[in-house]
């Protein structure tokens, strides 16, 4: 089941503050609760959000109103933008409807369409590091992002060991090493300041990551903590991928804005009082530090990234 | 009170495994609890080891068959080798404890050396970054090393405010930031991937930690953490600071020996079953990335570090 789904008139959700201990299945119902659940990350991954927010929209009985709701939630991801401004051309309810589900068709072909490219640039590395949650989970369709592109390689019989960053703070590693063992991939958890010990001491060949918001410049926004791994890759001459469908592409030109999340995710049961958090939820890497991006239009270069937004418009 | 002490024959240390929810001491009485104390980490920090380790030698019938026993407690901090050899040359168990008790000593004066000639060269940085616990009490007397230096600044009337690392998997920025509220010097825990987000833009002004074994080329041990975090400063052009007594050098030329600790440190409750971790405690920063080692001995460069052999030995 994928982690996102309309049925009866509701978004069904897997919720994902749950894993890797229970599958269990939340079912909105209204516009409000799905912007809940993306603002409390019950529902989170930019592609996964995306959806999520379609239907949201599509359930709406005010989507003019609703779509401020939506893209509010999180601000990152630019996901839910593209997605709500695929939907809000319904005019209808129905209409709506029909516009979210072909969303996330379009999202599972993307995403199909990026493992099979990255499968075949990344065919030649067996030790792979990877941050975050990028799996099948994260994009509410069969295939991930940057852990799609890894399951694409095991389907292809290749041997694979994969290092899994536990990302702190809300530790999306347990989920990504949950995929990992159903899919029969090995990986081990480590913490995400040791991948520079792995990175440096040659056991890492390339690392793989996924994006919440790449522009045209081919800058991206991702999970804190990816851009000191881009930049452990450039000082250890080892590849840095990212993939991510054309939904994650933001050429507006704006700034990225990065979400600050409640130091209570940090301080959790470890602290005494009067200590305080800062909580970055994201983190911008520079183009230059990376090798490829795997799209589900092509492999580019980060030069090549503002071409991806021409073919588009095109 | 000082985290080690040696009290009516027996090794006294506060519990660090409580901190900073309590202040707990434990009353060792032989060396093999002071030899299991220093592997489970109630007491840690590469000076505070070595003082234990030397009432754990000098409490002992037999201290030909002990010093192995302590020195494998734990493989990395070159101090507890280097605080055993001296206590080592005391012929029986009175003039043993006078040699620990003359180790702490030692520890107290190069500790206060190391916070005057720091504060001296991080005079102009007000934003400081840190990594794991250098404070009073992983030293075991009344300065720490690198956290020292910033207590030093404060005590000059200089306006700080750091940046703590919280240091997984054991967290022991819980302990830092502890130790920085009681000195009312204001400071953010961060996850240990955010420190790139807040050294890229700006936020940083410096960076500086302790160590727990430099060589002769100047490349050094330290927490898991250490080599990306010098990896950033360089890529951002701040400078990069290592805290350190002259018990913490080790010029035999020999590898440093890196430990890897057991994988329940990082999987604790966050993972369901059939995940494995890795855990490696330390990891090992170039020479080439250090800006200063501060010593007690003065402040060197890491071409310099070999004089400073030179100068112990002369």
């Amino acid at each position: 089941m994928p982690s996102v789904e309309f049925v009866e008139n509701q978004v069904k959700i897997l919720d994902q503050r749950k894993l890797p201990f229970k599958e269990e299945y939340l079912s909105l119902k209204s516009t409000a609760e799905v912007a809940g659940a993306i603002k409390n990350m019950a529902v989170r991954g930019a592609p996964a959000i995306g959806i999520a927010a379609a239907y949201g929209l599509a359930i709406s009985a005010n989507p003019k109103d609703d779509y401020g709701l939506l893209l509010s939630a999180r601000p990152t991801a630019v996901d839910l933008k593209n997605a709500l401004d695929f939907v809000e051309k319904g005019k209808t309810s129905e209409e709506r409807k029909q516009l979210a589900s072909s969303w996330q068709g379009k999202i599972s072909e993307a995403c199909a369409s990026i493992a099979e490219n990255g499968a075949s640039l990344l065919e030649k590395y067996k030790n792979i590091l990877t941050h975050c949650n990028t799996g099948a989970i994260a994009t509410g369709v069969e295939y991930g992002t940057a852990l799609g592109v890894i399951k694409k390689l095991k389907e292809a019989g290749k041997e694979l060991s994969v290092y899994v960053d536990e990302t702190r703070p809300r530790m999306q590693g347990a989920i990504t090493s949950w995929e990992l063992n159903r899919l029969g991939i090995p990986n081990s958890v480590i913490v995400d300041s040791a991948a520079g010990y792995f990175i440096s001491s040659g056991k890492v060949d390339a690392v793989i990551v996924g994006a919440d918001r790449i522009t045209a410049n081919g800058d991206f926004a991702n999970k804190i903590g990816t851009y000191p791994l881009a930049v452990l890759t450039k000082e250890n001459s080892i590849p840095f991928f990212v993939a991510a469908p054309l939904s994650s592409f933001d050429f507006s030109g704006k700034r990225i804005e990065l979400e600050m999340r409640d130091e209570k995710e940090i301080l959790g049961d470890n602290y005494a009082g009067c200590t305080s958090a800062l909580n970055p939820a994201f983190d911008v890497t520079p183009a230059k530090y990376v090798t490829r991006f795997i799209t589900d239009k092509g492999i580019f270069s980060p030069e090549g990234v503002g071409s991806i937004g021409r073919i588009h418009r095109g």
